[in-house]
């Protein structure tokens, strides 16, 4: 009789340890630990806390619970330069020797030369040539595999790690905790969309549909009997500044209730997200940490963050100070 | 002690049933009651479970499970005109008394007389002057809700029902079918995307976010110190026939492995979905019931379905003959 009983109390003891467990995940007592017990963790937690309780006027439903999240600056490194420019340069060298052309014709010559100077005078038309020289031409499934083999191989100069291991592990518990909560994340970042694709979602657990990003155009064509798209070396859609709220709605069709940046490049997709119904929350990642990371606002070259910093102080936004409010920086920190 | 027993007994045995529950919704005997026993069907039912199977060789990953549907004659009625335009004309219908000058302006005069071939006549420019003047000038949301009001009332003319309801009941079959079996759903249509998003979720349970479809410019911009997305009379992109594939890639990311239309303006996208790696299924719903829909196909002005059939035929792509294929065609039909 025993022997009987077992069989039927162990399934069940295993099945409420199962059901508990899953309770134990959603309720876990510290779901950012890399964050301090600061201000800003405090708000963070108690905006989710105030949305998702069910019966409360804040209650927010699930599927409006849209978070988008910058990312050069926001989620990985932008110092010394945007990941994507370090690619062109890479690419520009690589590509090289197919080009002899390029030793005597700027922008390549100063990009061959290391002359950022020369490089930077040709304005916006030499970086058109350079994205056109390193971005089309190919199918964006070609494009995806030349991004993940610059990866595999490519260092960040200060931090000696592969880009996409250089990313906020603050930032990557923030993602996961807002998931467990019943958030949708999303990647709206001036970057390339499809130099994003290939490696976010290992890197944040965001799949290549939840990333809206910059695009140059494609073409269908037909290519040996085979139907395949073409790059082409022309802008489709900026995605900064006024271009992100323009492509959250495009894109995603719902108006965020949380977003996140890290410079002035985000400030009207945080402006956009405050104006909606409902709570909602904004918050700037500010670079104030040159041991451990970089320091740098309002006179960078890459992320400026000056006017979205004054609109935060103005409106109450959330500004994490990453050198008090974050007690770990990097994923490979330990 | 029988008491203490069942006390053990009674959880487990309510569990075991919830459990079975679900393997059950998963493995329900016939998902798609309204298409009959034919080749169709079952090409679609043996497809899913060969891309399902862990450890064959036609096994697809959840995550590479992308489905991307047609809408007007996919999944809507599009006769006897597209829907979007039977909006269009009762819009300028109901606008027109703030505009005495459309009484003498074409194509607005023809609209209004009910003179279709003068509109007509206007071509391309008087359809965009027609869009321009009732799809821009206010927000997304503005328009959402201009959208939903309309559905609200306006009734189709053959079925006497809500547009939003003259959807297909073997559709919307086949869309549970495959999220039941790990695929994500998206519409990828020819239509304004924010015509679609108000109310795709309710007939079809596929979400905004996952609607890619045709669509105008916004500008972000500041009105009474709020941030709004302000619509505008300009095409931004055109989701349609080379546009499909284009826009799949933009916002989805991924190529799908089954794509699902019924017109030449998906041509392109099912030549696409045929063209990747793995398994793939691609399938056009043709009109051939006069009685319960319509017939139409080579000659039809709106949904001509012409080079698409004769590629499905010559690559034996799935081509579902609703007559034969259908025992139920709208979800109010009972």
């Amino acid at each position: 009789m025993a022997t009987r009983k077992n069989i039927f109390i162990y399934p069940y003891i295993y099945l409420s340890f199962l059901v508990c467990s899953l309770i134990c995940a959603c309720a876990q007592t510290n779901p950012l630990p890399s964050w301090n017990e600061t201000a800003a963790k405090k708000s963070i937690i108690a905006f989710v806390e105030k949305v998702t309780k069910e019966g409360s006027p804040d209650f927010v439903p699930i599927e409006r619970r849209i978070a988008t999240f910058d990312n050069d600056g926001t989620l990985w490194v932008e110092q010394p330069m945007y990941v994507q420019l370090a690619f062109i340069l890479d690419r520009v060298r690589e590509l090289a020797p197919k080009h002899p052309d390029w030793k005597t014709t700027q922008p390549f010559k100063g990009v061959l030369e290391g002359d950022m100077k020369a490089v930077a005078a040709t304005g916006e038309k030499g970086l058109m040539q350079l994205m056109a020289a390193t971005h089309s031409g190919m199918t964006p499934e070609q494009f995806q595999k030349i991004v993940a083999d610059w990866l595999a191989t490519a260092r960040h100069s200060k931090f000696k790690r592969p880009y996409n291991e250089c990313i906020y592990q603050p930032m990557v518990e923030l993602l996961s905790y807002l998931r467990a909560n019943g958030f949708k994340t999303y990647i709206v970042s001036g970057g390339g969309v499809e130099f994003m694709r290939p490696w976010t979602e290992k890197a944040y657990g965001i799949p290549p549909e939840q990333v809206v990003g910059s695009s140059i155009k494609t073409k269908f064509e037909m290519l040996d009997g085979k139907a395949v798209l073409m790059r082409l070396p022309e802008i489709n859609f900026i995605d900064d500044k006024e271009g992100k709220p323009v492509g959250i709605n495009q894109f995603i069709g719902r108006r965020p209730i949380a977003a996140f940046g890290n410079s002035d490049g985000d400030q009207q997709m945080l402006e956009w997200t405050a104006a909606g119904d409902g709570p909602h929350l904004m918050l700037l990642v500010h670079h104030t940490d040159a041991d451990r990371e970089y320091a740098y606002d309002r006179q960078s070259s890459f992320g400026k963050l000056d006017k979205a910093l004054d609109e935060a102080n103005t409106n109450g936004w959330i500004v994490v100070d990453m050198k008090s409010d974050w007690n770990r920086i990097f994923t490979f920190d330990k």
